[in-house]
């Protein structure tokens, strides 16, 4: 089996890191508790295990292809596709008034890890899918969500998202696509939207585009752009698909990876105007996709921990097969596996953190959307959100830069090997790459992270993050292993570099931005890093006391594995924190230094 | 132009930081000073731009193919070969005796990463014809030397490196290859040898294969493996082609990069066996091997500066044609090239610095290269060798790993269109994941560091080089500029680290094997990254000099971009040096605690 599904750590973190049995207290979700999750979870890994994780490899050599405006997606996708929808898999966390599952986000977001471990082109259709409905949910009307929603979550048809434009890519103010109000009410959509992530295929009957456009007349910038639904068939009134709308493929890209994921340049109003209809109000455009947006930001966030996911178990499958070298303690006479070496423990162990790491980190995100949403209390729905936006692109920016050197690692714990393409290791690779770019870039991300999520509320969450982390501290520093004082001294430290990056931030962005801007990345990665090391010294704890007291189904292997696993963090990833922290202060001027013309 | 060979910076990194004219002052480099470098290197840069250059991207679309036997490489490549040996290149820094130039290392450095940089797939086959140059001048006898080197200088032959076997990767005492004495004193060869570079190709007339194999009845190990010629095609008496030997390729590999190359499966003996020749003499083959992988690690290292600074070139030009956001600083009143913002300028500086920073070391390693071979005075002969010596790994291993990570910045900078194969940004990425992998992957490197490098003479080598870095410290501390101040503190920071882990490595190799292997490559990255920002600082304070006392063709410009380069260096990458000495010295434990079985 080339994938297994990490059923068990999902569940560890849920149980003593996330809070599943608070979520399980919120109102709707009463019956989303451990044991809904753990059979969930386990219907879900045997799904993804056994039918779409098969897929992956031959998605890669048998990509999706263009012919005469057709997509062609790789064979076994529909199919797949279609098991997905009736097995309810897309409705999963999407109301049951629409045919959805309404479970919380906690178990989605496990569950959206596994379909993406096991085929992330794949898993890109339902992702898509996932934000046109929370878009509609968000500002449709409801004779839109009526139309449109059950039949996404049903599989009949799919969505998509349209933002990118050739001269318009981060900067979407600079979106051109144009829509013209008709009698009716409609309006027609003319314009080329690019890098439309299942913009066409062939797995499902029709397509729900939503574009953003800007209405003749609209004022300049991000505050004129509106959104559309643009289906690929029309819908009658009755729900049965009409006319062929004026929205064509006109070609998909030739990618380095996801390559079985079709990327299509669509053409609105070649033939007379795309019709288009206004969803929410106009203008207002943005705003609706921004939410959805989050949602797809966090979703690839996940892909992230996924790919690093299926990297890890092929690495640590190669090491514990391939013989070479005898090990350089001499505990074995002869050559043994590749994993008896201490350096291919490093890559391996370093691989298992990350991934481990921002898991924790987007479970916890996943808890507090839910208690944002579903608590009573609206202060604690506010806290949670606040809390849950600031993690929004830590979980995106970290998890997705992450998995990139974790797919390198995993090519190389394989040698020669990992370098042909038939082992399969350089497709995760070729595969991450993507994740740091859409959805908004790294520097996207931590542009966020600068300017809403620090800066203007000058810092208070981030220091509201930093007492609960110094908390932690203290309940680290009151035990006596080994583990947990190690990791009291690294988590300390980092959070001080936290601290006073967060100060740098909330102080000087107006004053200085070019200064803050040239270390916004570098503050990201050291706030994820910061705050998945914080939950990596929870779960230590956590296995600690499990260990302590144990049960009739306590895995001792299991948890001694998690306290191995932090400490890793803590010593090999958590503790060059500081020296970001350094470079953010104190480096700024050194990269804005060099003249322009001088590169 | 698709490259522009950066002349300007090799020949001030050759004059400031490598002494060019220490070297020009060596017993038969008298004529290699710093007017012929100059000279060279631009005739050099204008082969490799006009001629290698457009081929690149060519060969990654249209890669090497296999067919019956025979390998059909690239349209083009055929011809830039030709013209590559006819323009004196493939001999640059072989003996005039045999038809090359004699050039000091120096220079050949510069000239090897010029065609790297231009087209790392074609670059790959005068590197091995080096390999093997450099084995039949070390250990082949004058008849050998006769026959093969001049065929090779002149480009009629190529050479190849032929040690992996599918058993027999990093571990080359598993060589399985068979050679039977026969009464003519020649051998016949048997066996399967993989991953054979240009193994097979239609660029030359014939190939000189260099095989590892095991003479029938050697000890098993290491100690019992041979070298031999095994040509394509026999050589007669008169120098003239003859039979076709036993040697085919089977088949070439299917790779994630450098496509254009053939990566060959080689068959030895399938017809009666193959006629080799003993190289040197019975079972010192690994040792003569290591002479000329010794050479091959230092141009691999060479190959990652070259393919970092291509991909670094890339992204600076679409930085200043892609226009996208207005300027955080309100600095342009609409929407600019994006190389004004701020984390672009950050990913451009952090490629810029790597790249220079691992030429200056890589260079300096050539110059010492040459005074161990050319000094007059044993002494410094071998003080120069062992400096040498203890650089090789950091060339080959940091060059590598930043290469793979300035490529992925490249891809990075280009955003989307990144992603999208035609932009060819890309290629640089999947090119580059070869380069930690083959000739020794980073972990090879770092066991040579440890063992051979430091381990074994005590760290006497690496404290004699601690101390010449505190000179310099040193010197940037008298000087008043803030660069230099906050030079000294980065550099004096890391050199302190590096003492340490030194001193950890020296002490603890031997008793604690696993603890010293667990840090291995973070010490080859700590070490070869002080060495690096050692030279930049040696280049801040030399463009402070030439800029203190300008002559009439100071290039201002040039030299505050090298004072910004080495600032950059030291606030954004030198200062994360001290965080891996703890992960190396304190660290150790949390790589080996889990359980193997646990992975």
């Amino acid at each position: 089996m080339s994938y297994r599904a990490p059923v068990k750590d999902m569940l560890f973190v849920m149980k003593a890191l996330a809070g599943i049995d608070h979520v399980a207290s919120l109102p709707g979700y009463e019956d989303a508790g451990l044991d809904t999750a753990a059979a969930v979870l386990e219907e879900c890994a045997k799904f993804n295990e056994g039918v779409v994780a098969p897929l992956n490899w031959e998605g890669d050599r048998n990509p999706s292809f263009f012919k005469d405006g057709q997509v062609t997606t790789t064979p076994g996708f529909k199919e797949a596709f279609r098991q997905f929808a009736e097995g309810g898999w897309q409705g999963l966390q999407h109301p049951a008034d629409f045919g959805g599952q309404g479970l919380p986000k906690l178990i989605h977001a496990a569950c959206s890890e596994m379909v993406n471990s096991a085929n992330m082109s794949f898993a890109l259709c339902p992702l898509l899918t996932d934000g046109a409905i929370e878009a509609l949910l968000t500002a449709g009307t409801p004779e839109q969500q009526a139309t449109y929603i059950p039949k996404m979550i049903d599989g009949s048809w799919t969505g998509s998202m349209n933002l990118t434009e050739p001269q318009a890519g981060s900067d979407l103010s600079a979106v051109r696509t144009r829509a013209e109000p008709q009698p009716d009410g409609s309006y027609k959509i003319f314009g080329t939207k690019i890098y439309i992530t299942y913009g066409e295929h062939d797995m499902a009957e029709n397509i729900v585009h939503l574009v953003l456009a800007r209405v003749v007349g609209a004022p300049e910038g991000v505050k004129g752009i509106s959104l559309f639904i643009c289906p690929k068939f029309l819908v009658n009134a009755d729900g049965s698909l009409g006319a062929r709308n004026d929205v064509h493929c006109v070609s998909i890209e030739h990618k380095l990876g996801i390559k079985a994921s079709p990327t299509a340049v669509l053409q609105y109003g070649d033939h007379g105007g795309a019709t288009g209809f206004l969803v929410g109000q106009e203008n207002r455009g943005l705003e609706y996709m921004f939410i959805m947006m989050n949602a797809a930001r966090y979703g690839v966030g996940v892909q992230g921990i996924a790919l690093a996911e299926r990297a890890y178990q092929k690495a640590v499958g190669y090491a514990r097969d391939r013989v070479q070298s005898r090990p350089v303690d001499g505990s074995l006479p002869k050559a043994g596996a590749i994993l008896h070496h201490p350096d291919v423990r490093r890559m391996l162990m370093t691989m298992r953190a990350h991934t481990e790491g921002c898991r924790a980190m987007a479970l916890v995100g996943a808890a507090a959307f839910d208690a944002a949403h579903a608590h009573p209390d609206a202060e604690a729905r506010q806290q949670n959100q606040a809390f849950y936006e600031f993690l929004v692109p830590l979980i995106k920016g970290l998890s997705t830069e992450m998995s990139l050197q974790v797919a390198s690692l995993g090519v190389q714990v394989h040698g020669g090997m990992g370098f042909i393409e038939e082992t399969g290791a350089a497709q995760y690779l070729r595969d991450a790459k993507i994740l740091a770019i859409y959805e908004g870039t790294t520097a996207i991300q931590a542009n966020d992270l600068v300017g809403r999520k620090t800066a203007r509320d000058g810092g208070a969450v981030a220091r509201a993050i930093a007492g609960q982390i110094e908390a932690t501290e203290g309940a680290l520093k009151a035990r006596p292993s080994a583990a947990c004082q190690a990791m009291a001294k690294r988590l300390g430290a980092a959070r001080r570099a936290f601290e006073d990056v967060v100060a740098f931030v909330a102080g000087q962005t107006k004053a200085s931005p070019n200064a803050v801007f040239a270390g916004s990345v570098p503050y990201l990665m050291m706030a994820g890093t910061t705050i998945a090391g914080w939950q990596m010294a929870r779960a230590l704890m956590a296995a600690e006391d499990e260990l302590a007291s144990p049960q009739a189904d306590t895995d001792t292997a299991f948890l001694q594995a998690k306290i191995a696993t932090a400490r890793f963090y803590g010593d090999h990833i958590l503790n060059k924190v500081p020296a970001e922290r350094d470079s953010i202060v104190e480096g700024a001027d050194a990269v804005t230094a060099l003249a322009l013309e001088s590169f």
